[in-house]
């Protein structure tokens, strides 16, 4: 049997880490071989709520369960660690302006960069999934002097999932038949989900669908679907987020030679400003991030890149005492 | 690829439907080489909300899961069913007595049971996970005219899954050493979590546990785990019992030689009563639920069994014009 790996989630007694912990506690993220140990953070006013979750784990005896660590201390929490979780993040209250949030979070994405840094496995993986993703990863990485950044990255498997089934419903296929999309940017309501280069069957996808449908239906659906949902359950997405971060994970350490979407630190690839985190079509290999840099994309595409980055560098801006 | 099967789950917007669906879709249920197609009852109130968990389904772009179908209509919803879920039941409200509640789950029990009888598969497997469960299932499987009532089980695999985790932690092993542990009779606070026959690490558990332990700590920990969970998470176990349903599904349909605990309509084993619904020690081959019968029960044993097979007697006579 496998040594046991080191998982830690924050913000693990919350809707999304509910729907994550049962998932990877059955071996959904690192495969059915391998045994884990959960570290569980939490703010102190829902160390309750956390023990009732760490009881509901232990009342499912799963196997490859080695143990739970439910604590209030990041560097008990990051202690070690393998894998990091960031899913807590202070949402957005009442009156509070974007730069507000930005500043709320900031405050805890510092403090557990530095953690992460100063006490996680030194090969850790974190992804990121607390909004605003992309600049809390921004963040989170920096603050980890020691680490290179690539070893962070940000949530849009969500994003690609949700872009990838609503091309599959179009075009009447199964989501299989989807290769090549991409989601670009920001993790906000200018992201871009991509179909230049996507192909549903091996057709190149605009070929199946009206442009005015890709522009006018398919990217503000992508881009609005979290509100949407909110609408009709009454509250945020939990469980389809915990799937993503859940896959997220799974493909970055066990690898996937199929295109997906995930935010990494830009190196200028398609002249997209170095620094910053920024969502990108990737494969994943010998637990390594690699950028699909082969892409070849029309004044459309570049347009909506550019958005998405204007934002990104606007909330760099906002939080750049922190860097 | 198989051909899909069709898999009910009711009270699909519930919080244990909203823990299971996604397990069941990433393939956990039925393994990751069986398509689904999941088909989702709720009560018109809650279609809004079941709305929202079909859309994040649908974001999840799961490859297994070939259709999502939410309806409020039980035929549309049973129609050539493989596996049924009963999750929905009316919970106890403020200042309901214990006959009211059985009264008021049995009205939708009933409805169930002749509904799967007239438009699921004949080979359905049903479990019922909504409370008061053994009583429930006997009603539905009773107005299942055309089924074996074999076809038909209750839920206390979590029953029994907390007691090995806690049998466990006190013999300081992991649960993969606890084995022969057994839940009998109802799925409430008489319940028998029984040791007699368990053995930890091969070693009789009785000799590596005090008496007095087992019979004032293990027992009622066991009979009120429910309670202490809602005492802590402020809401009634979710993930915990959306993991076991999975659990007793892959068990019944794919297999097992470990003895678990399932309910199951009794004939007449261990002298409980013909016909009630009553946890047993059990094991699973080719689709069907084994008793257990080869166990030699003390005094000890046989009283608590019968306890929990009164309260079960109750039960049927409070519902009987319902048989």
């Amino acid at each position: 049997m496998k040594e046991p790996l080191r998982i830690t989630v924050t913000g693990a007694a919350g809707q999304i880490g509910y729907a994550m912990l049962f998932r990877i506690a059955a071996g959904e993220m690192l495969g059915i071989d391998q045994p884990i140990i959960l570290q569980l953070l939490e703010i102190p006013p829902a160390m309750n709520a956390l023990d009732g979750v760490v009881m509901e784990l232990q009342d499912c005896a799963f196997p490859l369960l080695r143990r739970v660590v439910p604590t209030s201390q990041p560097e008990e929490a990051f202690s070690g660690a393998d894998f990091v979780l960031l899913v807590g993040a202070r949402p957005r209250g009442p009156g509070m302006e974007r730069k507000d949030l930005l500043e709320a979070n900031g405050a805890i994405f510092t403090g557990q960069g530095k953690a992460i840094n100063d006490y996680a496995s030194k090969s850790v993986k974190v992804l990121v999934v607390g909004n605003p993703a992309n600049t809390n990863c921004l963040i989170a990485a920096h603050n980890a002097r020691d680490l290179p950044p690539e070893q962070f990255s940000s949530m849009t498997i969500l994003d690609h999932n949700r872009a990838t089934a609503l091309l599959a419903e179009r075009t009447s296929v199964h989501i299989d038949a989807v290769e090549n999309l991409a989601v670009w940017g920001n993790h906000s309501a200018t992201m871009f989900p991509e179909l230049l280069s996507a192909t549903v069957g091996g057709t190149p996808a605009l070929e199946l669908v009206d442009f005015e449908w890709y522009r006018d239906q398919f990217i503000p659906t992508v881009q609005q679907r979290g509100a949407e949902i909110i609408r009709a359950r009454g509250s945020s997405s939990a469980a389809s987020a915990a799937n993503a971060a859940i896959e997220h994970m799974r493909l970055w350490s066990l690898g996937t030679n199929t295109v997906t979407s995930m935010g990494t630190v830009s190196r200028g690839d398609y002249d997209i400003a170095e620094g910053i985190v920024y969502s990108f079509p990737v494969s994943c290999s010998g637990g390594k991030i690699e950028i699909d840099k082969t892409r070849t994309l029309d004044d459309f595409c570049v347009d909506r890149l550019r958005l998405t980055e204007k934002e990104l560098l606007e909330e760099r801006d906002a939080i750049k005492h922190l860097l």
